[in-house]
């Protein structure tokens, strides 16, 4: 099918041919809203009229960047790999990844479950609300995405096309490659500039010379370390939340990467939530469930990577008998460690970037007080120094929760 | 086209339709005769009968396993990659390369250069020819197809059509993952078993857990560590030479994988054959120019690494201007050092693979004294066991040399 923008009206007839959409809204009459941030996409709703509770998303990319404009090119490839995306993580834990109805990667779309009841997480960790069982749901989405699309779980020939249907997704890596490891930490006409001018923090981190010089070890893991599928963007702006549900969505940054790299964006989130806090709300209680989430997000990580790992005796890595019981317990401990460290290190280049970077976050870009702005960032940017340059070195998850609290 | 295998009366009836090699030989009256070792693929040698110095390499893939017979299934795809990457080495630097004149993925078929003035590597050593020329070919064949074909030179767009080309070479890196990392380390039918039956050493070796652990770690780098287009099996069994010329024959293995690969396979080999020396020939002159050769082959891959990488102002990892020289230069020296580090590691591997597993090395697995044969393995052992040890501290060439000087 060739591709073909559609409007609010094509919207409906396109879903009329769907089976799965047809099924699932059976006789009932449909209206379309369009609903969404629309920066890059367009998202409708579709919805019953006869049902309020029964809705669905269509979500179509279009070949530019619609919030700057159709001179503004971005391939619409991309939803090619949010569909792959979404669809392998749904089929490994439903449970945390919206349903797709239908994909179409001609057309560039999806239709999928319409989440109704929840909000973007990174709103809701600003008005200060406490979710008790995120810790818990996003410790084993993770530990479930990674651990099972790695090569302690599936064998290299299927790690191999796992590689193989993501390696396409090279315009989006190279934003992370370009807008995360590097231009941040230069003078580049992508930063913030306004506020880099005069700055001294700003100028002093562009000339740290055995940070960047870390940052860009971390950028080459970001390269080259084909782990797991990761979903390359797991900040807090890509869940969905409530009290009771977690979702992972917008998935289009995906590809087989470093383990680390979704741990490290989520730690990053985390931790400009604590920052936000310390310098504005002040709200000691919260930023209390903040630090203990994240100890929770990374210790309960580690025992469900390690869980997982316990029910797969044989592996693409591990030949079963290779390894005594002993050594190979020795050995898990040690290569989930590294991935704690490398997260933490990813995390760092995450908090980093947000300070001065095109991708300024409303924790902190979004504190009107220049004065408070400016403590925010200096935080920010003192928690992602430690991160980035003590990774390697980090022995437990108590050393990254103090790590955050010494800053704020 | 169709595969269909071919014969010496069809491999004439073959090239007379294709144009290079018609071109190549002209009105002359061809003969075709079989040649090579016919373990893997049938090789003919096209020849002109008018002039004795014109001849052409026709190499065909099949199936199976010619050596086992065809109810032993190995896919002739191998031929697809080792077609890839004779083109590819071929377009980085010719003069250590066969050219190649014709190729048919299809016909998994390669007809190329026949290199009749040259000898297989491994026999040369053997004998103790000193190939003066070696260190200086062997570190620019290296240093240019690893430099050039990593982050450091192409861009990321350019790395993931690389990676997509060779990504399907799944059958023969899995040979690689288990019978270079597993199987030579524990007990497995696949062993030389009449060897280890009973040796105290080799029970000793499949329960050093320390040394399998980390070997566990190199084999997880060699399954995810994607830096550069490496041969994949660059043993000296590998390469043709003469006192004048080396060529890098046979790249079926041939995908994207860790730097220290190839380095790593060769170092372990000339180290082999200087465990040869020492228990064999007992030539001093000799075992005194393979030391010279491996510090040679180290010093001056780094040396040529460096220098390619002075050239390239910007590259996908290294954005121009994101580091100032002394940091950039210290970056450099760190990520070479680091290369050299993991060489030597997979060298371990490499080395200790040769010892009890599927595919002995003529210099240890060939000597029919049984003490002298003894002796051999304990040393190739004692440095397989230092490199896999110690490999991540190696500050400098002079110390691996003195690792393998050291054991005998």
């Amino acid at each position: 099918m060739d591709y073909k923008e559609l409007n609010k009206t094509t919207v409906l007839e396109y879903v009329a041919n769907v089976d799965s959409v047809a099924d699932y809204f059976a006789t009932d009459e449909l209206e379309v809203v369009e609903v969404g941030d629309g920066n890059l996409n367009y998202v409708y709703k579709i919805a019953s009229l006869n049902d309020s509770k029964k809705a669905l998303i269509l979500k179509q990319a279009v070949p530019y960047l619609r919030c700057v404009g159709e001179e503004f090119l971005l391939s619409r490839d991309r939803m090619r790999f949010e569909i792959r995306a979404l669809q392998k993580f749904y089929s490994i834990f439903p449970s945390f990844v919206p349903k797709v109805y239908h994909a179409n990667e001609d057309m560039s779309l999806v239709v999928m479950e319409y989440l109704d009841e929840h909000i973007i997480m990174r709103k809701g960790l600003m008005e200060g609300v406490v979710y008790k069982n995120f810790s818990e749901h996003i410790s084993t989405y993770m530990a479930a995405t990674l651990f099972y699309t790695s090569l302690l779980h599936i064998s290299s020939g299927e790690k191999r096309a796992l590689v193989e249907k993501f390696n396409g997704n090279a315009e989006l890596c190279k934003l992370t490659e370009d807008l995360v490891f590097s231009f941040p930490f230069m003078e580049h006409e992508t930063n913030d500039n306004e506020n880099v001018k005069e700055n001294h923090d700003a100028q002093k981190l562009f000339l740290d010379m055995e940070f960047k010089e870390r940052v860009l070890g971390l950028k080459y893991k970001f390269m080259t370390q084909s782990d797991a599928l990761i979903h390359g963007d797991l900040h807090t702006g890509s869940i969905m939340i409530n009290e009771k549900e977690t979702y992972v969505i917008d998935p289009e940054f995906a590809f087989v990467g470093p383990f680390g790299f979704d741990i490290g964006a989520l730690l990053a989130n985390l931790a400009n939530s604590y920052v936000h806090h310390s310098v504005v709300t002040k709200d000691e209680e919260y930023k209390t469930w903040l630090l203990q989430t994240i100890r929770e997000v990374l210790e309960k990580f580690s025992e469900k990577f390690l869980s997982f790992w316990s029910e797969s005796k044989n592996s693409a890595l591990v030949v079963d008998g290779f390894l005594d019981g002993a050594a190979l317990q020795k050995y898990k401990e040690k290569f989930v460690l590294n991935i704690l460290r490398e997260s933490v290190g990813f995390a760092g280049c995450k908090m980093g970037r947000r300070v001065y970077g095109v991708a300024g976050v409303a924790e902190i870009r979004g504190i009107k007080d220049s004065k408070l702005r400016r403590r925010a960032e200096s935080m920010a940017l003192s928690v992602a120094k430690a991160f980035v340059m003590g990774y390697d070195k980090i022995q437990n998850c108590d050393e990254v929760v103090e790590i955050i609290k010494n800053a704020g």
